[in-house]
C-alpha cells in the first residue's frame, strides 16, 4: 500500500534523471499514472529486469546484460579493428551509423587535469593490454572534438606509438561537437574518411 | 534474465515520457544503469508501488493513493471554497503556493471544438453536482489564460450562474516579471485590471 508520499518520492527520483527537472518530473509522473497499464507497470518491470542484469562488459566497457557484451562475442566482427570512444553513448551512436564492423573500447571519460582524471581512472591500461593481446591491426580514435577529447587522443597515440597504426575520425565532426549529437550520415562520412595520426 | 533487447525496450518506453526524446532517453537509461543501486532499483520499486495504488480521487479528480484524496478528506480544509483547475498539475501548482485552504475540482482538460471535447468529456456535470450538494459558497475558476481555458471558464460560469458566486484568478504581471518579456495580451490584461495604490 502506497501513500501520497510515494508519489512525491517518485517525482523526486525522476527529477534526478538527466534532462528532467522538478517540473518535467511532475509532468512525467502524471503521464505515467494516467497510463498505468500501458506504460507505468511495463516500465517498472523493465527497470527491475535491467537493474538485475545490466552490467559493463569486462572487455570493452559497453553496457550489456552479459559479462562479455554482444559486440565482443560476435564472431563476425573483426578483432583487428578497435574503435576507442569516450562513453557508452558514443559507442551506441557509432553503432547506429551501422558502418563499423570492428570492436570497441570505452574509456569511461577523458583525461582532465581539472577533474583529476588520469590514465588509470580511464580504461587506458586495459586498452594497451588489448592492443597487445588481441592482434589489433588498427586503432581508431573516435573521441569527441573537445579539448579534453583531443588531449586524451594525443596521450593514447603516444602510448601506442610504434605498436599499431592509429587513425582518428575525419574532419566532419564539427569543432566542439559531441558524437552523440551527430546524425548517422556525419558519423559515416567521418568514419570512412578517417586519417592516420 | 534480460538481454540487450530489454535495454532497448527500456529506452523506447522512456522516450514516451513527455520532455524526453530518443536521445535523452538513451542518456537517462545509461544514467540509470550506472546508478543501479541508488536510482534504478528504487525507481523500479516505487513505480511498481505507485502503479498498484495511484488513482484519481472520485470526488475531485486529484491523483492520490486513496479513493478519496487527502485534500478532500482533510477536515481543516473549507468545503465552501471550490477551486476549479484544468489539470492535476495545476492543482499541485496551486498547492505549492500554500495559499489556498479550500478544495479543488479537476476538469481533466478544456472544452475544445477542434478536439471534440465537450462538457461531458470533462468533469463539468460532476462540478455542478458538487456545487449543489457540498454547500459551496464560492467557485474560483483557476483555468489557464489560453483561449480554450477562457472558453471553458465562460461555459462553467454560464452553467453555475445564479447558483453560486464565481471568481477567477486575477490576470496581470507575474511577480518578478519584466514587462519586456511579457506578451501583449498579458500587458493588456494587467492594464485593464489596474488597481489604485
Ligand atoms: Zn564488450
Ligand atoms: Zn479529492
Amino acid at each position: 500500500m502506497a501513500d501520497r508520499d510515494d508519489i512525491d518520492a517518485l517525482i523526486a527520483l525522476m527529477a534526478r534523471l538527466p534532462g528532467l527537472g522538478p517540473r518535467s518530473a511532475r509532468r512525467a509522473v502524471l503521464h505515467l499514472v494516467r497510463r498505468r497499464g500501458s506504460l507505468l507497470t511495463p516500465l517498472a518491470e523493465l527497470m527491475a529486469t535491467v537493474a538485475d542484469s545490466a552490467r559493463e562488459c569486462l572487455t570493452c566497457g559497453n553496457v550489456d546484460t552479459a559479462e562479455i557484451c554482444g559486440i565482443c562475442r560476435d564472431p563476425k566482427r573483426s578483432s583487428s579493428l578497435l574503435c576507442v570512444v569516450e562513453d557508452v553513448a558514443d559507442l551506441w551512436a557509432m553503432e547506429r551509423s551501422g558502418q563499423f564492423r570492428g570492436r570497441y573500447h570505452v574509456l569511461g571519460g577523458t583525461l582532465s587535469a581539472l577533474d583529476s582524471v588520469g590514465p588509470d581512472e580511464l580504461r587506458i591500461p586495459k586498452l594497451v593490454d588489448r592492443v597487445s593481446s588481441e592482434g589489433v591491426e588498427e586503432v581508431i580514435l573516435a573521441l569527441n572534438a573537445t579539448i579534453d577529447g583531443q588531449t586524451t587522443a594525443h596521450y593514447i597515440a603516444d602510448q601506442l606509438e610504434g605498436r599499431v597504426p592509429i587513425s582518428s575520425l575525419a574532419q566532419g565532426v564539427p569543432i566542439g561537437g559531441e558524437l552523440d549529437y551527430l546524425d548517422d550520415g556525419t558519423i559515416t562520412a567521418a568514419l570512412n574518411a578517417r586519417r592516420r595520426v
